[in-house]
This record gives C-alpha cells, sequence and structure tokens, in this order.
C-alpha cells in the first residue's frame, strides 16, 4: 500500500472549489434548542460561506435572548411569522431541526417561500410526510438537502476512498451501532423523542439511522431487504416500538449491513466494512464530541490513523452553502432521506411480523 | 472500577484443582490432518494432564510418520481397526476431528468402549446425527464434550467475569465476526468444508459457530429466535448454501447479536457486548495464531488490555483431562453442542424462507 494514501493525499473537502464569498448564505434556523444554539450556531460562525441571521421559535423572548448574544443574528421570530413570510428578505436557507413530525410545514412554507432546505434527519416522522416533503421540493424546485453529517465527516470520506479505490476488496459485512443514555442526556421523560406521534420512532429511527444511513454511503448502494427486531422495555419508552433495536440490511451484491441501536445503553458509536481483502473502521464514529478515528486492516497489517478533528456541523454547513454559491445540487436529497425512511419503517415491519420484509 | 480487577486478580484457570498427574488422560487422535499435528498434539504435548498415544487415521503409513516422530504414541492404527477395538487399552478418551458429517460413528463406537470423548465443533452435520450422538453418550454414560476453545480462552473468560459481574451492566448487543479465505488457508477445492454433505454447511457452520457460541458463553442463555441471510457467490461454494452468512440471534431478556461469517473474506475475528453502562470487545478473538486482546469502555474511559497468551488447544485439553481426573461434567456437553447445531439450521431455514424462526 502507498503510505501517501494513508498519511497524506487525502482532501478533506474534495468537493471545494471556493472557499470564500462576499455573499454567504443567510440561515434561518427553524427551532433553537440545544443542538441549534450549542452546535449548529457556532459551526455556521465558524464557517466562511454562510451566517445566521434568523431564529425561528416558539417561545419569542428565548429566541431574542439568543439573538442578542449573536453579531449576524438580525430577527428572531415565532413559527406563525416564519409561516406568515417574515423576515423573508432576510435569510436565503433554512434549517429545520424541530422533532420529526414538525418538519413538513416548515418544509413547505420554505419551499414556497423560494428558500433553500437543510432539513434534519430523519427527515420526517412517516413515509407520507416525508413523500409530500419531496413532492413539495420539486413542486417548487426548492434545494432539498437532508442533513446527515457522515458525508461530510472526514473519517468516513476517507474510509469510503479506500473502499472505493478497492482497498477493502469487495466489501461484505457493515458492522454498525449506536447507542445512548438518552434520558441522563437529556434527563426530561416528556422529551419529543420518545413520543411515538412526534419521532416515528426511537432508537432505530433517531439514531440507527446512523449506521443505516453510513452503510449506504459507504456502499454506495441501497438495502433491498431488511429483517430485526426492536423492543421497549423500560416505561418511559412504552410510547415508542424501539427503546433497543437490531436489525439486518441485505445490499445488492451479497452485501449485508448488521446494525445495533439503542437510546439507553452505554454511549457508543462504530462502524466497519469488511471485504474480500481488508476491513476499514471508524470508531468512535458518529457523535460529535468523540474524536473520531480509523483503523485499517490489510495483508495481515492493521494501522491506526489520527487525524485533525474537524466540527462536523460546520463541514455540513459549509458544504450546503457551497452547493447553493456554486449551483450543486446536493448529495442527500430528498429522495435519499426518503430511502432511509423507506428502511426504517420496514425494520419496525420486519419486527411486527416476523420477516423478511423486501425494498422497492 | 478497581484497578485490580483489570491488571491482577484474574485466574485464566480458576477451574484447575489439581495441576499435576502420575496417570495422565491418554489421547487416541481420530483424524491425523494438520489442525492434529500442528495444534493438538503440541498442545497435548505441553499440557500436564495428558497425552497422545494413539493415532487413528485412514492413512495408516501417515498415521505411523508422525507416531514415529512423537515421544508418547503407542500406536497407529486405522479407522476399522479403530472400530473394532484395536488398542483400546492404550487410552482413555478420543479427540475427534474429522469431517463433521463423519464424527458420529466414532462417537458411537467410543462410547462403546466407555472412552470419553472430545469432539470438534461443530459436533455433526445435522440435527439429526447430533441428537443421536446425545443419545449415544447417554445410553453408555459416556462423558462428551463438544470443543469449543474459546471457553477456556482467557481473553474471552476475563470479558465473561466482567459481564458476570455487572461491569457492562444490562448485556443489549453482541456484534460478532469471523471470517477467512478459505481456498488461501487450504488451497485445495475439493476439501470437506465446501462438501454440504461432510460439512453439512459451510460459513455459518464451520466458522459463524464461533460468534454464535461465544455470544452464548459470554451472555449464559440460548437463542430463541434467528434470523438471517446466506448466500454462496462464488463456483467453488456451489455445493453450499453459505460461502457467506449474516445473521441475528434474539436472546431471552431483549439481548441481540447480530453475527457474520464468511470463508470467502478478509482473515478477521472479534466478538464485542454492549450493555446499558458499558462495553467489552475481544480483539482478535477466535484464531489461535492471532494475539487475542481485550478492550474495555465503561463511563468515558477505554481500556486496552493485552497480557500472557497461551496456547487455546493446550487450555481445553488441559481443561477436558482435568474434568476427567476430577470427575467434573465438562461445560460443553452435548446438548450444549447441539443448541447450536439447532440455531445454524434455523440461520438456514430464515435465509430459506425470509422469516423469523422460533427456536424451542
Amino acid at each position: 500500500m502507498n503510505v501517501d494514501a494513508l498519511t497524506g493525499g487525502f482532501d478533506r473537502r474534495d468537493w471545494q472549489e471556493q472557499t470564500e464569498t462576499d455573499d454567504p448564505v443567510r440561515f434561518a434556523m427553524i427551532g433553537v434548542g440545544w443542538w441549534t444554539t450549542e452546535q449548529a450556531m457556532p459551526a455556521v460562525d465558524a464557517a466562511e460561506l454562510c451566517e445566521t441571521t434568523v431564529l425561528v421559535s416558539s417561545d419569542r423572548e428565548k429566541a431574542a435572548d439568543v439573538a442578542a448574544n449573536s453579531e449576524t443574528v438580525e430577527h428572531a421570530i415565532t413559527y406563525e411569522e416564519f409561516h406568515d413570510g417574515a423576515a423573508s428578505d432576510a435569510y436565503d436557507a433554512v434549517y429545520i431541526v424541530t422533532p420529526n413530525a414538525l418538519h413538513l410545514p416548515y418544509v413547505e412554507t420554505a419551499a414556497e417561500l423560494d428558500k433553500a432546505i437543510l432539513c434534519e434527519k430523519p427527515m420526517e416522522a412517516t413515509i407520507e410526510r416525508a413523500e409530500r416533503m419531496v413532492e413539495v421540493c420539486d413542486e417548487h424546485d426548492a434545494t432539498l438537502m437532508i442533513a446527515y453529517r457522515m458525508h461530510t465527516e472526514p473519517a468516513v470520506r476517507r474510509a469510503k476512498d479506500l473502499i472505493d479505490e478497492g482497498y477493502i476488496g469487495e466489501p461484505l459485512f457493515v458492522h454498525g451501532n449506536m447507542t445512548e443514555p438518552i434520558l441522563e442526556l437529556v434527563p426530561n421523560p416528556d422529551q419529543w423523542r420518545l413520543d411515538g406521534e412526534l419521532s416515528g420512532g426511537c432508537a432505530v429511527m433517531d439514531i440507527g439511522i446512523y449506521p443505516l444511513n453510513t452503510s449506504r454511503f459507504l456502499l454506495d448502494a441501497d438495502p433491498v431487504a431488511v429483517r430485526g427486531t426492536v423492543a421497549s422495555v423500560q416505561e418511559e419508552f412504552a410510547d415508542v416500538p424501539d427503546e433497543h433495536g437490531a436489525f439486518q440490511l441485505d445490499f445488492p451484491g451479497h452485501a449485508y449491513a448488521v446494525c445495533t441501536a439503542s437510546q439507553n445503553a452505554h454511549l457508543d458509536s462504530h462502524i466497519s466494512v469488511l471485504g474480500t481483502e481488508g476491513k476499514v473502521r471508524v470508531e468512535p464514529a458518529f457523535y460529535p464530541w468523540d474524536d473520531r478515528a480509523l483503523q485499517l486492516s490489510h495483508e495481515g497489517t492493521t494501522v491506526d490513523i489520527d487525524f485533525e478533528q474537524i466540527d462536523q456541523m460546520e463541514e455540513e454547513f459549509e458544504y450546503f452553502a457551497h452547493c447553493l454559491l456554486t449551483g450543486t445540487e446536493p448529495y442527500a436529497d430528498g429522495k435519499h432521506g426518503l430511502v432511509d425512511i423507506n428502511t426504517i419503517k420496514a425494520v419496525y415491519e420486519a419486527s411486527e411480523t416476523e420477516s423478511t420484509v423486501t425494498l422497492d
């Protein structure tokens, strides 16, 4: 193996042509919870190609407080005002980070207002609403990207490059896990993630989507069949089917992903792909606060690669802004996101019916 | 966590009461292939409580050559002579390492001759023959142990101790893999592992049994439901259903094992158990020539533990001999082995029927 391929020669932003602008993409943040204030806004501040100019929240006072501490935010408005088109000259794009079942109406309004849309994953709570989201964006020719930050994560991109170059031979098996103790991270039993109507699912929906979607990204393929089991054991998870979930995805060409996810377990994340000639593993993989690391195995040798850690959200916002500034279609569009929703719902169906569920 | 629990205080032979004997258990090796000459016989030579005194082979000349290079072997006989009771005063126990579908007749003869039996896994090629093996041993009150060397592997035993002590909280997810390029390791397309009649199955049967059985050992439980997929792609694997296999086991109490195995892939083995409060991982795990290592994760800390590597086969023979000398029932008896055969066949059935298969 060429050592350059390991220690150099990797461009974490091989998608980037433009590195600065006098006309940054101006974001309205839809939802002003901890993720927005602690992850998204600092990431946008640090990025070169975008800025936050509008905050949209049910709590005008909270939004105004956050705005007061920002050098770029010009407007703090309510959801109702957003739907009425308030401050729509002050932003070019929206970042939607509300509970899953509330994504669609903001997408509808943003599309009608001719704004670009970055929407958190999972894209919606049901297949029907996710399909409607795609339709609405098509109708208005609106740019929609689903916010899979692994697509711009350097450890994952480097793993994908190696797989694409044939480093592991033919990919065969993905092992992936994402687990967390959600009630310790967010100590509120009334949180929306535990409300089936608002979330559309729990462990598989909210975090199982990481090994699922990253499998698709690394294999550059979509699953054709799904099997698995979900279970809710503790009382706090009574409203959702999946406190825990384990599932297997069959990909075309005899590649298989075995995945696990839990909202009530030790914090852990990893993904590995084993092929006919080697293995790549990213571990930790999915949590932005863990230092990601890449391990490669090939011909009897194992190599651990550490590298510069980046802010996953900054990479994602910069990539999306770059797409808008350069007129490039984002990788993870609505149809891409819809495959995950269909797959996740198939996991629930497979568990319920004790059978393999075939995907179109 | 008590550091002593990590760096000391672990007795890899906590089963051992007797460390020497004037009357070692004398083994007849049934099958004199490379595993017997390179792994089993050196292990027995190194062990304190047993010795090899008889070799049984279809090839008398080959057996005689091997015997000539041994200080302890007294007899080299054919399979027919074995069945006729030849040299039966010269051994106390047999180690059966023939192709899977040929185990039963040697078990039958050994049981009739009142010998103890250590039989390689998988115990037989079909459920019916495995059940018959258990019956025969019951009828003759013969001691039968199935040779799962992970049960005496210190890395695995230490992982089990930690799980039993509650180090990871409630176990939830096992990830396990065993893969190898069998046609590079044994470059013969006519080998018995690729012959469905002789093997009873390929990737899942021959090596998928490692993550399967080690899951059972670590969780101290047996699976209640099975799902999965198997596939043979390359021509050399046309006679078996599973060049590759991926399967999921549901254990009682909402614990799940996701496992992969391939006979035509990069050499790799690992097993990990994640629980509500931590994770233990053994990687490499299953191949005797890899240095095993243990990694523990708990409360934000990850610890890598290296320790003295032992000869897995020596541990196994010593344990079995110790059971015989002390009148102790071996852990992995015939009924234990039968659970694996039932589970493996359920994986094939689950793949064939595209459904979840429930186990009794």
